[in-house]
């Protein structure tokens, strides 16, 4: 049966201030059955003794954590990332219930797709930055008069919900190909946004972090498979490097 | 719309040892829409600083909180009671997941039913003493080799789940006679119980508790309605007092 179960999705905390709350995270994925979790830019570094009380040992014995100095390089290796976010966000993206996030998360990993879960610091939440890097957004169906949620009773619910969602109706496997690593899907960016920057788009330049996210935003919900991200790098060398007489007029 | 939506469960804490637990548990319950909470005994007594920091306000604005001396007189003005367990028991209750708990507990509160969630001690989980006053046990799907839940966490997830399940489909409402309060329930077990010791029935006496825990849960399923305690009170009075030749052969 081992093998038949898809991998669960990597829990990602972007700069998370508690110990306490990376331990109890750490805890809770233990009970739910996730192993890997990646703390990008924690506030009191790593290890801590904090979070390895609160942890109550599943950091020895059943999470691994490794540590990364920004967001884009702890996502690099997968493929499919949703943003767990209190509140929605003014963008085009994809809005799930945890339920429904967890059932889409494991149709995708039954294919082989590599899949993470964000969460972000306990005072602000995820930049938007950090937001539109993802596949889509999770809402917790808080209440609006008290919508603060902890940091770690919010990785309860969402690795609660990964454990629940072997046993609900499985999502149809998407027919599609799966989407490309994120790794590939940032290379595209750069290179885009790069170009955009040399041909002088960005302007004014304090409007650049908008667009860019704006430009992201999009093309993530794409989901653009590896060969995609071949072709649109190809289309962005075209239309910079002039390269035929149409990309030059577009 | 306010009076369409059912009343929520109370959560009952048993000898909750740690206030930060407490705290949690009160912000998540906020965050959820639950508003009474109910401690047994807490370990350092009440009010609790570490609570009221963890609480993140919730104790302020959000959530009542009243203080026992014992389970049975939390739960007396209730009246269907959710034993919430990582173990299952040796005893013959419903189990439910905290999906199914929720839509049952959901269902009952649209015909008026007070219900309550029961969570034990954190490092012993509720005894079975205070399980067998209960309607029902909710186990968490956690992994075998990780089962030790925070008890804050374990909160959350019920929170959660009572939530949502103002989104599931409604399980359908019971057209039965609701339960008797617990208060009446628990008088009858109390009637019941001094009769039988009366009687010499609990021989040998350390086998006691163990006795009467049976005898409890096989009266909780039975779900007695408020007149159903009343035939049974008249049931024990009759067959104590010698009432009828059918009685006393019995």
């Amino acid at each position: 049966m081992a093998d038949l179960e898809p991998a669960p999705p990597a829990i990602v905390l972007v700069g998370a201030q508690m110990g306490e709350n990376i331990g109890a995270a750490a805890r809770v994925m233990a009970n739910f059955g996730l192993a890997d979790l990646r703390l990008v830019a924690p506030r009191d570094g790593w290890p801590n003794a904090k979070a390895a009380s609160m942890a109550a040992g599943a950091l020895r014995v059943a999470v691994r954590v490794s540590v990364f100095a920004d967001s884009a390089s702890a996502i690099a290796g997968l493929s499919q990332v949703l943003a767990v976010s209190a509140r929605k966000r003014d963008m085009q993206k994809p809005v799930l219930g945890p339920r429904e996030g967890c059932a889409a998360v494991r149709a995708n990993a039954m294919t082989g797709t590599a899949a993470g879960l964000m969460f972000g610091p306990e005072a602000s939440g995820l930049s938007n930055a950090d937001v539109s890097l993802c596949d889509g957004l999770v809402t917790l169906p808080v209440t609006a008069s008290f919508s603060s949620l902890n940091l770690a009773q919010a990785v309860a619910v969402l690795a609660y919900e990964w454990g629940a969602s072997a046993h609900n109706a499985p999502a149809p496997p998407s027919a599609l190909e799966p989407p490309a690593s994120k790794a590939a899907q940032l290379g595209l960016f750069a290179h885009l946004e790069q170009a955009l920057e040399r041909a002088g788009f960005f302007f004014p330049p304090e409007k650049k972090p908008l667009m860019v996210q704006n430009i992201r935003n999009a093309l993530t919900r794409a989901q653009l498979t590896e060969q995609e991200v071949r072709t649109f790098r190809g289309i962005v060398r075209a239309l910079e490097h002039g390269r035929g007489a149409q990309g030059k007029c577009q």
